[in-house]
């Protein structure tokens, strides 16, 4: 029976057309309602696969690379264990070991860690204006070895966290709202806030709030953003949202309080972030290596930031959501008050009757990027799933399997 | 006859019932003696097909996840090669790297690593009354995580030392001195001395001399325990030898010189370790990062040391031993006295002796550690072995073989 | 088709006889020619596979260990590619978290991560008069723990990059020159310059122009090497290179300048190096600690350094060479004038037009190693190759191809 689901989904997938083969994903908005669509089905079946105990193990041999320059636990693994379910051995690339420092330039280096890699993991967030030019430039070099004959296949650049977008992070919470109310058509005229939350540290990326306004405006969601003056996002993604919701039939609209913002919502994410003006400062100040500076612009953002402590996802403010019963939603780690910090951006009885759950919202992260790679490197996405369902391999006990044969 | 020999052992292991499937293994005396054998009997196995060139490739795919709090050079390998071995890939998390730091709980870390993983291997063997308090606690997270559904598999937990015991170590060892002596029968009776000899350093973990005397006493072994006065092991493992000790028809003493324990042994385990009272107060010196004080401790306790270095392996303390050639064991890497060190826990020629004898010894972990994995991974690990027997794979040049079929 | 070429190199390396197997490759000069043949053959037939998709995973289990004593992108993950390629799982010894400054001895560490390992790929470049000699005593070690059974298999020591030679580069240098010409024999009679280069660094090692006239002239090139005065490579080398052309009825010469050694050239290699001399008080000092000295040295070596920023690979020194058309290799990084420094090793425009040229000379790398390893761990390798293409199974969609049987 779970066999007879999967192979409906992988039916569905063949019928969803994409141009994600040979491509890279890097930012959801670059990319058609179709392709997510896509990835949304392939990362479920793929799921229910490793559920059922089906391998699809569909690369014998192959290189998965990730470059992290930031760290990372959650999305490090889950890339790992995405590449590891297709059958690719992952590599981290260390700048530090390497000769980049050498004057190694970024599309010599691309080519070199790719002749036998099939990905290129990458986050690159600390740097607001950085982070996508680097990965388009990294997707671009591929994409040129690849056409000169340089590399045999053409590795497909996976974003795992820029300055605009968190791609991986956004379709995952996406699965994850599909599984809680039941398919994707159920999300229209839901209301989501995102929202700002107090943290007792500064500089947190920009990207899961950019991600979540402009892929859940896409499906018809009533998407709320809210936050103090001044810690604005990057605008080309407000503007996303808006053109999102005016396609879908959703809204978006931004809020000036925690409370406005959750009033009536099926769906909560209060997060902190830094100011955009801040981020755009910094990034210059990390540039020039003005250290002294930096210290400076750390201490007035903390001050700045603690202005807002009452921006805190309490009990109260979780009692005004859809019967007080919203989803609450977290990239995780979390800051929970006298938990993980003195003071945070949720209380600890909160995030405690919501942590298996936010477990789960996380679990969904390593069959996304297993539907990113799958839909990227093979050009009938679905026959492949089709043939692992026809030839079943099981994930443990495979000798046995193949004895059966 | 090589795979006689194995079905043999297979044979045996389908009849030693276990209760180890969907388990962890943290400490042996929390295991049946059952359970040992079990492991035991499988190490041997896997062993045997490695040398026959025999694949035991279980998992189609897979994570192997190792967290190493201290350095590691054997451990380290054998648990990626028990991975490699049985098909999983191997990742170490790296606590550095992580979001550790950012106020990430153990158990949503242990969560977040095992979506696909089927096994963490932890060392955390520096902070007494901690490591294996860490261990449970991922195993009782991942537990936890399995039963909510949040998890598809329950990965084991095999703890790779801490600060209790030492069973990869351990359980190695003593497939050493079954391969050494025939048998485990053979063992009744046999007088095994754990010494603490001298070395340069300080702060060397209690795990080894615990985990042998643990250990070696369930099998109807003469253990004696011997070391300058202070030197003293957790009183929780003494406790459990002298249990296991009556138990087993066996004994357990404490000596008080190197050439009282040796007198008559058939097996010496010559090997410095820290007075548990040091280690005490290391670890909460270590706790509080005071490290002026924790300097002041080592000047005082290596001056200690240096009192007993008197206590070394030499030939003609081995000449007291039954017949002058008892087995000489070591964890490795040992403090040679003129090799590695001015005077140390062993003097070279004896050593020399006994060199690739080691090596042996320490030849068994990789297959120890995987049969840890298959006992705890699957329901009925000896269909699996036969399973690889009925349907060989070479391990190398695999694809002549399935050409073959 | 693809597979008929294929067929035709794997049936040209089964009539060329070999003794690498169970052994090491080290120096290329400790090579029969016959060898050196089969690794070129080997090479290409696992390129081609690769490129045609055919998979030639050759190990069901197994790990391929590396030690990286100094910085690398490309040999790094041309070796990483080259196990993944064969089915072998990559780990990295980090001496930093391993127990070596413990006192661990060369022939115990090669041993302790060897149990399951089919090789061992090693650079140790920075010091003079050691890289090679480490090399030789971890082959050495291998070897003994193999014939007395405390390893089951026997692991290559593959040598990417010691003080003496860079086999993998060179060896993929000459497949890139045998690509550019056609076939081996077309290199007779052609004129290679190997010449220093000007770089605004120091230090750097001398195994790369060793490695190239050591081995160019045993296939009938006119090798001309060129440097300004005190920049002499190892002696040992000098000799090799003579003793070479004169065995293959080619020629070894030292020219004094860019220009002399560029005129008719049909190949040409500017490359900076640090002078012997240099290497050999670095060697010394690093030794020392002499942290001043080095310094020192430094200094010293850059001003003169600083001397010859003529020597650098301009558009009017091009136009010197074979119709102003010789082809321009690098092992890369190059040092870029006006992109990766200053003033460097080779004009921008030169290396503009050669760029995707050098890219292609690296991606010969992995397959050169993969060679190695196949050549070094079967006794039959044309036959395992051919076993490859008699039971094709695709590298990716492998799924598919089982299920085709």
């Amino acid at each position: 029976m779970a066999h007879e689901e999967i192979r409906n989904l992988v039916g569905q997938l063949a019928e969803t057309s994409t141009d994600l083969y040979q491509g890279s994903f890097l930012l959801t908005w670059m990319q058609s309602e179709s392709n997510l669509k896509a990835v949304l089905l392939a990362a479920e079946a793929l799921q229910k696969m490793a559920r059922a105990g089906v391998s699809s193990k569909l690369f014998d041999t192959g290189l998965g690379i990730s470059i992290f320059r930031d760290k990372s636990t959650r999305t490090r693994y889950s890339f790992r264990a995405a590449c590891n379910m297709l059958g690719l051995m992952t590599e981290e690339l260390d700048e530090s070991t390497s000769q980049i420092s050498h004057g190694e330039t970024v599309r010599e280096t691309a080519s070199m860690i790719s002749f036998f890699s099939e990905v290129i993991g990458i986050r690159d967030d600390m740097f607001l204006g950085a982070g996508h030019k680097y990965m388009q430039e990294v997707s671009d070099s591929v994409q040129e070895s690849y056409r000169e004959g340089v590399l045999f296949q053409r590795p497909a650049v996976v974003n795992l966290q820029c300055d605009l977008d968190h791609p991986t992070q956004s379709m995952a919470d996406l699965r994850h709202l599909i599984e809680t109310c039941g398919n994707l058509e159920n999300l229209k005229g839901k209301k989501i806030a995102m929202t700002w939350a107090y943290s007792p540290s500064y500089g947190k990326p920009l990207s899961v709030p950019q991600g979540i306004i402009t892929l859940m405006s896409r499906f018809g969601m009533e998407v709320v953003l809210a936050h103090p003056e001044g810690y604005d996002l990057v605008p080309e993604t407000l503007e996303a949202a808006k053109k999102h919701a005016a396609a879908s039939g959703g809204s978006f609209s931004v809020a000036h309080s925690m409370e406005e913002a959750f009033s009536g919502a099926d769906v909560v994410y209060p997060k902190s972030w830094a100011p955009y003006k801040v981020m755009e400062k910094r990034t210059e100040l990390l540039m020039a290596r003005k250290h002294d500076e930096l210290k400076e612009l750390e201490k007035h953002a903390l001050a700045e930031n603690a202005r807002h402590k009452s921006w805190e996802c309490t009990e109260d403010l979780m009692k005004r959501t859809r019967d007080g019963k919203a989803h609450y939603m977290h990239c995780l780690p979390a800051d929970i008050t006298g938990v993980s910090c003195q003071e945070g951006e949720v209380a600890a009885s909160v995030f405690d009757r919501y942590r298996l759950a936010t477990y789960r919202e996380a679990g969904h992260k390593p069959f996304v990027i297993a539907a990113m790679i799958l839909l990227t490197r093979f050009e009938k996405p679905a026959d492949m799933l089709k043939a692992c369902l026809d030839n079943v391999v099981a994930r443990r006990g495979c000798v046995k399997s193949l004895a059966a044969r």
